[in-house]
């Protein structure tokens, strides 16, 4: 299928408002694409090693098409960068660049790139121009649309952040194509969940055409550009999360328990791979407290499965601790308001909605029935 | 004179808004003030050791009426307490105390403190509420308004930050007469400052009225107002410093470059007192350049010796680099854009105005011949 414009798609925030490019190629024209948003700018481009071996000099080529000279820096790759310490780093670096306010910080890479860049992008000098260039098909569906930006804590994961809007977001669908296979099932993990949420018709599309997604093609374009409408009305909606937008934590609740449990060893559990079985969980959850059909819940399994996704906790390697300790994970998350559980809980596909004062004997109930060891 | 009532000044940001009340008394009444504000709140004072040890007490009680608790972060005094280092320290100790996005970090000191909390404020879970106690007059008149926070970079002072606009500022009038009488003066100088602006009226009263400014009582709530409706009318115009805001650095090219060229030794110089320098060589330079006229310039100089604050190099203890040096540490500022000179100049008193594009030649050339080792 030939397809040389990208798509676009408009993140409604008034004067934050800005473009999603999707399609492939897009690496090559950042250079045009940035210039004719922010003419005259300087860049400073903010990598880690792994995406820097394989497109670094793509994007600089591409920036040198539209006049724009970049500095370079690139970090180890890894959730460990999410650090104070390279929080401070990455500042210095763009200030020894002598950047101004007007130029621009361009992260290229996935999640934990996004998410520090972004966060030193909107401290340096109290806030800087930002380009998204995400990397990997969950940056690209999720973390690059909403301006969520931040960095771990020792008390942990996206505690200290801000909120910063990018200019633009150049999601090239090409470089989808260097991704481990492991890596890209797990970001579809939260591509499917803009289905889950509230688009069914989305949902039952991906079931009927999730290969020609993995192949590539127009249609991973599209699943993308949909996901990413998906996302970005949510967040028109609630930019700050202070309601709706909490919808977006669809399966991360159970997920961020599950990874704080494996202690975030991606040998055992990625983030995807975490927010898989949580959206199954959730499901099944909401099967059980008669809030939705256990047909639902089997649905959910069955296309996780089908894709390759772990879908259960028994799916995870090694041994898990018990139900008490996960609910103790629960009861850590930043989700947790005022001591009461909230959830993100179902209907049935595309239904779901936002349960507050779940009863915590309940989950633990739950935990007990589906751990791999409750028979012992 | 009987006053019991704080005055407010409502600081008009649309869904940012806030109110500053002003008087004597209010660290007394916060408890009540928060609680209307944001009721159920829970708190974190963040402190220094000075202003703990003369306030903190008051204010705890104060919190306490209110039916407000609060953990407390005592932090050293001085300006390097505006670091990387400190700022995670606030932060994961706010972490520590369990507060959520609803409760407050509530900044007890002056600058610095408001500075740094307000920073950590803005990124903890991506911002929590924040209320301002300024117990300088410098802070209440100046950094509690406008939503300005942040830290020091190797590179700078001030260059890493977020705006942050708090919920509430309390500027207790009263805990100013706690304050070293050089302390206040150099407040003064950014009070007077909003005259010098935009409101020759305001320079006139305070011409006439300083001494009982400085007294106490009912003036100086009125003088704290004023600086403050002014500072508000400015920042409700241009919150983000793309514009008009740049007025407020009046005085603050030059004194800054004298901060740095001291090395920031508060025994030499603190920095109202470089402001106040600033201030009256922006007019003698203004004057030089037949913007404004030489008595305007006179006039200004004139209040500055009145009140006590020093006005012109000359009153630098110690000796200064030489006038290349001082062009040196302003073309570093950060309110260097793209290179060319950008000052604030005026046209005489209240008639301040944005100057792009000042030849560095005849900045050089001015601080040769008001350098106080010009003849050698």
């Amino acid at each position: 299928m030939s397809h040389t414009e990208p798509v676009k798609v408009e993140v409604g925030l008034g004067d934050r408002a800005y473009d999603i490019l999707i399609g492939p190629g897009l690496l090559s024209s950042a250079g045009t694409e940035i210039a004719d948003r922010l003419p005259g700018t300087r860049a400073a481009i903010v990598t880690d090693e792994n995406v820097a071996a394989a497109h670094l000099e793509t994007l600089k080529a591409g920036l040198e098409k539209g006049g724009i000279q970049a500095a370079v820096i690139t970090l180890r790759a890894g959730e460990k960068t999410k650090s104070f310490a390279h929080l401070e780093e990455v500042v210095d670096s763009v200030l020894a660049a002598k950047l101004e306010r007007r130029d621009v910080v361009i992260a290229l890479g996935g999640g934990v790139i996004g998410d520090l860049a972004g966060f030193a992008a909107g401290i340096v000098r109290r806030g800087m121009n930002f380009v998204q260039v995400p990397t990997s098909l969950l940056a690209q569906v999720d973390s690059s649309v909403g301006g969520k930006t931040g960095i771990n804590s020792a008390r942990g994961k996206n505690l200290v952040g801000v909120f910063n809007q990018p200019k633009l977001v150049l999601a090239d669908t090409g470089v989808l194509d260097t991704l481990p296979i492991r890596e890209f099932r797990a970001g579809y993990a939260e591509l499917a969940k803009y289905g889950l949420i509230d688009r069914p018709g989305f949902f039952a599309w991906l079931e009927e055409n999730w290969q020609k997604v993995f192949a590539g093609g127009q249609e991973r374009t599209e699943a993308i550009a949909d996901a990413c409408r998906a996302k970005a009305d949510v967040v028109a909606r609630d930019e700050f999360e202070t309601g709706d937008r909490a919808l977006l934590n669809l399966g991360h609740t159970f997920g961020h328990a599950l990874e704080a449990a494996t202690n975030y060893d991606g040998a055992r559990l990625v983030h995807g791979e975490g927010v898989a079985i949580g959206m199954a969980l959730a499901h099944r959850f909401s099967a059980r407290l008669n809030l939705a059909s256990p047909d639902d819940a089997e649905r959910v399994e069955a296309h996780l499965r089908a894709v390759g996704l772990p879908w259960r906790m028994a799916d995870i390697s090694g041994e898990l601790p018990d139900a008490e300790a996960l609910l103790g994970f629960i009861t850590q998350d930043k989700k947790v308001s005022r001591g009461a559980l909230t959830f993100i809980l179902t209907r049935g596909v595309g239904q779901a909605f936002i349960a507050k004062d779940v009863p915590p004997s309940e989950v633990l109930s739950f935990l007990k029935a589906c751990h791999p060891d409750g028979s012992r």
